[in-house]
C-alpha cells in the first residue's frame, strides 16, 4: 500500500489548494492547517492513501465541519470532536472505522479528517464527495450514488453528541443535522454514515488532496519565482478567469445555520467598467456580470487575492479587496443528470440552465480531474 | 406484584384527569385516549404497576410527546414512534427496557407511554416526573434529582430517529431535542435517558395515573348525578377556584417549537367585572387578575368547561368559551428549593416570588399528592 505521509510543507500546500477548491466555503483552511501542523508537531502522523488501497469491505467514515463559516472562524473546535464522532459511530455499528475521508475537500473540511486521523492513527483517503465545497449535507457524490442515510453523528465543542439513528432521506439527514448545528451554535463537526471501501473506490471524487497539493504548490512556486499566482492557478486548475476587480459590497447574514448573501465587485484592468455579482450560500454559487450569468454550481467559483493567489473565503470578504475570480470545471461525477438534480442550479432554487464550463474549455478539462 | 389492567372506561377517566393535570399542555388527551382504546380493541393489554413493584435494577424509559400542542392536534402520530424510541435506546445501551413511565402525566403525555407499553407488552409505572405538564425537557423531578443526560432519543412520524449520545446538561438536552423537534415539524415523540427502578421509586411523583383516574371519575360521577363537575374537581384536587368567566381574547403563536401566548378572560357570576390574564408556554404558567398575581408555576392552573368540567388545552381555547380556572397545589417534589430553580417562576423568566398554594390550603394538600 503506497502511503503518502504528510509533512508541514505539504499541509501548507494543501491548505492553499483546498481554499481554492472551497469556492469560499468549507471552513477557513488557515485554521485547519494550524491544527494539522500542531498534530505533526506533537509527533502524530498523517497518512494519505489512494482509494484503490482500501479493502472493499473497509469501514470508511467521512468527517467534516457543518455550519456557517463566519461562525466557525470565531467559535473554534475544541479538538476532540472527530474522535467523539468516530466513537459514536463505532458504538452504534459495533465495527471499527478503518479510514477517514472528507465529505468535501474544499476549505478546512479537506483537512478536518486529517486531525482525527492523526489522533486515532487512521489513514486518510485521497479523495472526497464533492471535489469542492457545497453548503448542504446531501450534496455529495456519496449520497447522489446511494450512500446510507444513517447512522450519522454530530458533535460540538462542548461535548454534546447526537446520532441520527434513522433518516428518511439524505435531505432529511441534512435537516436534522442542520437543526442540531443551529442548537450547537451554528458550527459543529459531523460524520456522514459509514461507507465501504468498494463504494469509495467507485463514487469518491478521486485524488482531490493531491489536486489541492498541486494547486497550492503552483501558487507557492509562482510566488517564489515572482510569477503570477493567478496564472498558475488557471493553468493548474484548467480554469478560466471570470473577472478581475475590487470588492465594492458585501451582504452577508446567518440564516438557518448558513451564511447567505451577495458579493459585488467592480472591474479593474481588462474588466474596467464591468461589475460582477456573486450569490453566496456558504459557498459562491452563481456569478453574474451585467445581468449575464457567467457560471453556476456545480462549476467552481474561486476568489483569490490578485497579487498572492491566496483564496478568500466568504467570511473574509470585505470592501476594497483586490481579487481574481476564477471558474473551474466541476468534476465529471458532479455533471451527470443524477448529480445535477442535487447540486445543479435548480437544487439551489435557481431557474437557470447549467452550461458546463468544461465544454467551453479543453477536452482535458471536460474529462474531469481524474 | 399488584397489576392494574386498564379497560376502556379507565382510559376515559384517566384522559379527563390528565387533561386537568396538563394545565393546558402535554398534548390533547382526547387523541391519546382514542389511541389507547384502539390498542385495547386490538387485543393488547395496558398494565399499570406501582413504583414499588419495580426491581431496583430495572431499566425504565420515560416516553412522551415534545413540541407545540397546536401542531400535535393536526400532525398526528404515525403510531410506532415509541417502539422506535425503545429500540434506539436498547440498541444504544445493549439492555432491555423493562417498564415505561411518563416524563409528564399531564395531557396526552400521561397516556403516550401506555401505547408503547401495549405494543411491546411492557408495564407502565403509576407516576411521572412532573405531576402535571411543563413545556421543557429538563423540568422533571428526574432531572432535578440527577437523571443522566444521555442517551435520549427522538422520533417523528416519518421514520426519522435521533439519539442524543452525549449532552452537557439537562438544559443542553432540551436544546438539542427542541432543535430536532422543530426540524421534525414541531411535534415528535421523545425518550429521556433510561432510569433504574430504585431511582423511579425515589424521585417519581408517585401514583399520578391513579390521581388522574380519581379526578376523571369525579368529573364523570358529577356529570351523571347532575352535580357540578367543577366542584368535584375542586374537592378531588384539593384545589381553589381562581376564576369563572368567558374567554375574551386568545393570543397564540408557535415560536422555537413552543406555543407561546396569552389568554384573557372576563369574569362571570362571583367574578363579574374582573378580568384574568394567563401566560402560556405550551402550558398555563401564570394567572393574574387586575394586575395581581393569583398563581404561578409550579402550582397548577387548570382551565375546564364551566358546565361539563372537561379540561381545555391551550390549543382548544377560543373566544366565548365559558370556563372555570382552578388552582391546584404542586406536588411536594416540585416545591423544594432545588426544584423551584428549574420549575419556579424565575426558570420561566418571571421576576415573581413563588407563593405555594398548598400553604394557603389544607394540611392535606400541603403534604402533596401522595
Amino acid at each position: 500500500m503506497k502511503v503518502w505521509q504528510l509533512e508541514a510543507g505539504d499541509i501548507d500546500r494543501i491548505a492553499l489548494g483546498v481554499g481554492i477548491l472551497g469556492t469560499g466555503g468549507g471552513g477557513n483552511p488557515y485554521l485547519g492547517a494550524v491544527a494539522a501542523k500542531q498534530q505533526l508537531a506533537e509527533g502524530r502522523r498523517i497518512r494519505v492513501i489512494q482509494p484503490s488501497a482500501l479493502d472493499d469491505d473497509a469501514l470508511v467514515l467521512a468527517l467534516g465541519g457543518i455550519g456557517a463559516p463566519t461562525v466557525s472562524v470565531e467559535k473554534m473546535w475544541e479538538g476532540e470532536e472527530g474522535v467523539r464522532l468516530v466513537q459514536a459511530i463505532e458504538q452504534h455499528t459495533g465495527r471499527k472505522v478503518q479510514a477517514v475521508i472528507a465529505d468535501e475537500v474544499g476549505g478546512a473540511n479537506g483537512i478536518v479528517p486529517m486531525l482525527t486521523a492523526a489522533q486515532l492513527d487512521l489513514p486518510v483517503v485521497d479523495g472526497d464527495g464533492m471535489g469542492r465545497a457545497f453548503p448542504e449535507v446531501q450534496m455529495t457524490t456519496f449520497f447522489i450514488n446511494g450512500q446510507d442515510t444513517s447512522p450519522a453523528a454530530i458533535a460540538d465543542a462542548d461535548g454534546n453528541v447526537m446520532t441520527v439513528t434513522s433518516a428518511c432521506s439524505p435531505l432529511w439527514l441534512e435537516r436534522l443535522l442542520r437543526a442540531a448545528t443551529v442548537a450547537m451554535g451554528c458550527t459543529a463537526l459531523m460524520s456522514s454514515p459509514p461507507m465501504r471501501g468498494a463504494f469509495i473506490k467507485q463514487y469518491a471524487v478521486p485524488l482531490t488532496l493531491s489536486q489541492a497539493w498541486q494547486l497550492g504548490d503552483a501558487v507557492l512556486s509562482a510566488q517564489q519565482a515572482k510569477h503570477s499566482p493567478v496564472a498558475a492557478i488557471l493553468r493548474e486548475s484548467h480554469g478560466r478567469l471570470l473577472f478581475s476587480g475590487k470588492v465594492v459590497d458585501v451582504g452577508r447574514s446567518i440564516a438557518g445555520g448558513f451564511v447567505r448573501g451577495q458579493l459585488r465587485l467592480g472591474g479593474l484592468e481588462a474588466f474596467t467598467g464591468q461589475t460582477l455579482e456573486i450569490d453566496i450560500q456558504n459557498e459562491y454559487l452563481v456569478a453574474r456580470s451585467n445581468g449575464q450569468v457567467l457560471l453556476t454550481v456545480p462549476d467552481l467559483i474561486a476568489i483569490v487575492d490578485s497579487e498572492t493567489g491566496r483564496p478568500i473565503g466568504t467570511e473574509e470578504q470585505r470592501y476594497g479587496l483586490r481579487v481574481a475570480v476564477i471558474g473551474i470545471p466541476a468534476p465529471a461525477l458532479l455533471r451527470t443528470p443524477q448529480a445535477l438534480a442535487v447540486v445543479g442550479p435548480a437544487a439551489f432554487g435557481y431557474q437557470l440552465p447549467y452550461s458546463p464550463l468544461a465544454e467551453a474549455l479543453s477536452p482535458q478539462a471536460a474529462a474531469g480531474y481524474s
